[in-house]
């Protein structure tokens, strides 16, 4: 029997989990397939090339194929797509450019990432309609920029990419207008982040419309226009960033299990329903810490850890991959906008909570320290048990103190627990009560009451 | 029986165990006898004073007394010194300037912070030599620094006082020497974080003597040198920062315990060994949530969270005044020190534990995203248990990052728990591994191994 581990993928996942199998068990064979050219690359750093603050799109590629071959003896195959998993056989078929081959598997995991949506807009193959999820999409939008020098760009969607393409594009001098279909941006971030957010927005010049449904772009071979229900806004480029969905289509024709987000189910070992093989990544869920439910969190953290721990349980020490608090931050211009657990009340409500939460605003340092920034700090927790359910902060300094929260999320810390933990403090970088703190006092009051 | 509420000192922790306590009992009368004039200001802020950062030394009064007096209805009286307590009779003995009267009260606070301490140097009543305690304190240097224009200053002690105060006068153009007689600086912080701040002192032009013993100052009429045991230095000005001790020379002369630490011992309530007496701010100790031993951790949280609970306790809402992890951070010219927790190897295995140790340096942003910071992290956890027992963080930014740790020190997190953190990442916050999990991921390595 073949006991090679076979790696679908070869980006976070997939490529944490072949260096740490490798790391662990040097006899093992390990062969990573991957479709596309690049392997090990940083997705989220792609709107900062756009942007001109990375210079060179290689500077994203944490370790380039050869390195993997040479220095980890991995053995990793770009240009390489898998097209079938048998898992009965321990098999998967696999097309190197039109010639295809047969490769059994011992282990097999399946890291195939996801996807943008691309919506049914009328337009969407004009030249300058692009979406942001693969490296030679962030080099094509920035050869764009560079050739074409737009002087308007539509960006549909006020998510994760729409605001970071949205500063990145305005750096480069082009006009942006973002298009949501939803009341707010940012929706993980809950309604309170998303406010101080949108006026940061308009205060840099974007052009916000938030409610207004895209219909699709028009121009003569090139887009000149976004159309909406009510007329259209001129547009020299346009970035379609609504959402991601898993690839989970491979798994799925395998008869693998799928979870009820539509991504690969699996167990707290990353396991899917068929014997030997694993998911992890943004194809695969991952288990909500605050929840207890399977979630579907596309972030480089869960990917790279559970990448991580299946290279450790396919060498031999089960290592479960541990859950997720959806933790996640985001620059919008100047501002950092960070949440973490459950924020919105009806997801409270649906996992058997009852939300109560406060809003405020609190310094990043002590009032009479210069260069005091206004942190806006949401806190969530359950009335009964007063446990900490979720938390988002906004401001231009100091939004990673999500971290303070998404520990407390963790250890399933209460208000009170939470209002005595032993911060840092000195006046050049916290008042006295952490932000954080006066967050858990505010919401301890409120909730007594 | 009188039912006044009386505290006796007005800062951190009078100050807000007064407003407490009032707002939660309105009909609560509250007197606060201060025997300076300054109630309620951040002594944390004075070295910024010092520096000129801070314009106006009242900037860092955070209320003024008629503000508590109108505003809060607390009864607050400067310029009194309580001299005698009687916990018979539960009253106080009160010198307002030379007349003196008996106030008795139904709750007592003693709240008379700290004080520096001077060893017992030559010519410490020199012009020039000074401690930083107060706020006339922090007002004579400044004006000192004006007037005089020292070209050069000592300072003896390495640590917060030592490490501000070198920023400060640095930044008001005085060559700086300090003095250590330990083997390193800013003790509590430990080895690893003190040789970074070492090389950064140096690098920043301050003549940095460690293992070196002053004998005392000379100089006619005012400072001219300050002496060692091979030799004196020039100094036109001497700051000592050795130290601080509890002033808790009230509360024994009341026959009130002092605990192990020679602090006032006190209950998870800030209660005494005498009834309806309380304790809390520098004077007092707080027990360690690592240890579980009394701690004497004279710091401004520590001191604002035990007002305010007993303010609520005295209300009639009993409100433990929660523990300390001796979370503490510095600015050291450009960078930030932080700690928390246990980090010192005796210190862990006198209380019991088995310690394991690393240190790492990790980058605070993406490696390719402008900007980035290393980090120089220690993080230490007890071997069999896997506790997390503290750290310290050094960097020119991100050592707030040291409150994840605090949490999951509070929270009583394993090594294994900490690394499976669910973290914020995004290339201009963060690597997709946050150095605090790198430093758990290498830790828990090498407890396994």
């Amino acid at each position: 029997m073949d006991d090679t581990f076979v790696i679908v993928g070869g980006d976070a996942a997939g490529m944490s989990a072949a260096s740490k199998a490798k790391r662990e068990d040097p006899d093992l064979g390990v062969i990573v397939f991957e479709k596309g050219e690049w392997v090990s690359y940083a997705a989220c750093g792609m709107p900062y090339y756009v942007k001109g603050a990375v210079d060179d799109l290689e500077d994203l590629v944490a370790v380039t194929p050869e390195e993997f071959r040479e220095k980890r003896d991995v053995d990793v195959r770009t240009g390489h797509e898998v097209v079938g998993v048998d898992p009965e056989a321990k098999s998967v078929t696999v097309d190197a450019g039109g010639e295809r081959f047969d490769q059994p598997y011992g282990s097999l995991l399946i890291g195939t990432g996801a996807r943008a949506v691309v919506p049914p807009f009328d337009g969407v193959d004009l030249e300058g309609v692009f979406t942001l999820g693969r490296m030679d999409e962030a080099d094509a939008i920035e050869t764009y920029v560079t050739d074409r020098e737009p002087a308007t760009a539509a960006i549909v969607g006020g998510g994760y990419i729409g605001t970071e393409m949205a500063e990145a594009l305005s750096a480069r001098g082009v006009g942006v207008s973002i298009f949501e279909m939803l009341p707010r941006t940012l929706q993980p971030f809950g309604e309170e982040a998303a406010r101080v957010v949108e006026d940061h927005l308009r205060e840099q010049g974007v052009d916000l419309h938030l409610e207004t449904a895209v219909q699709g772009f028009s121009g003569d071979g090139r887009i000149e226009t976004v159309d909406l229900e009510d007329g259209s806004v001129e547009a020299e480029l346009a970035i379609v960033g609504v959402g991601v969905a898993p690839n989970a289509e491979l798994a799925a024709e395998a008869g693998i299990e799928l979870g009820p987000t539509g991504a690969i189910a699996t167990d707290e070992y990353g396991r899917t329903s068929e014997e030997g093989v694993f998911a992890a990544g943004d194809c695969a869920e991952a288990t909500n810490v605050v929840t207890g439910e399977p979630d579907h969190v596309p972030l480089a953290l869960t990917a790279n850890r559970a990448g991580r721990a299946i290279g450790s349980t396919v060498a031999g020490e089960p290592t479960p991959t541990g859950g997720t608090a959806a933790t996640a931050i985001v620059k919008a211009f100047d501002l950092g906008v960070a949440r973490t657990g459950v924020i919105d009340p009806e997801a409270a409500r649906d996992a058997g909570f009852d939300p109560g939460s406060v809003t405020i605003e609190a310094g990043t340092r002590s009032h009479y320290y210069p260069g005091a920034e206004t942190l806006t700090v949401t806190l969530v927790a359950d009335r009964e048990s007063e446990r900490v359910l979720g938390a988002s902060v906004v401001g231009r300094e100091g939004a990673k103190r999500i971290d303070t929260v998404a520990t407390a999320v963790h250890a399933g810390l209460t208000v009170t627990e939470l209002q005595n933990l032993d911060l840092a403090y000195a006046p050049p970088f916290s008042p006295v009560w952490d932000p954080i703190l006066t967050a858990a006092k505010v919401l301890g009051g409120k909730l007594e009451a």
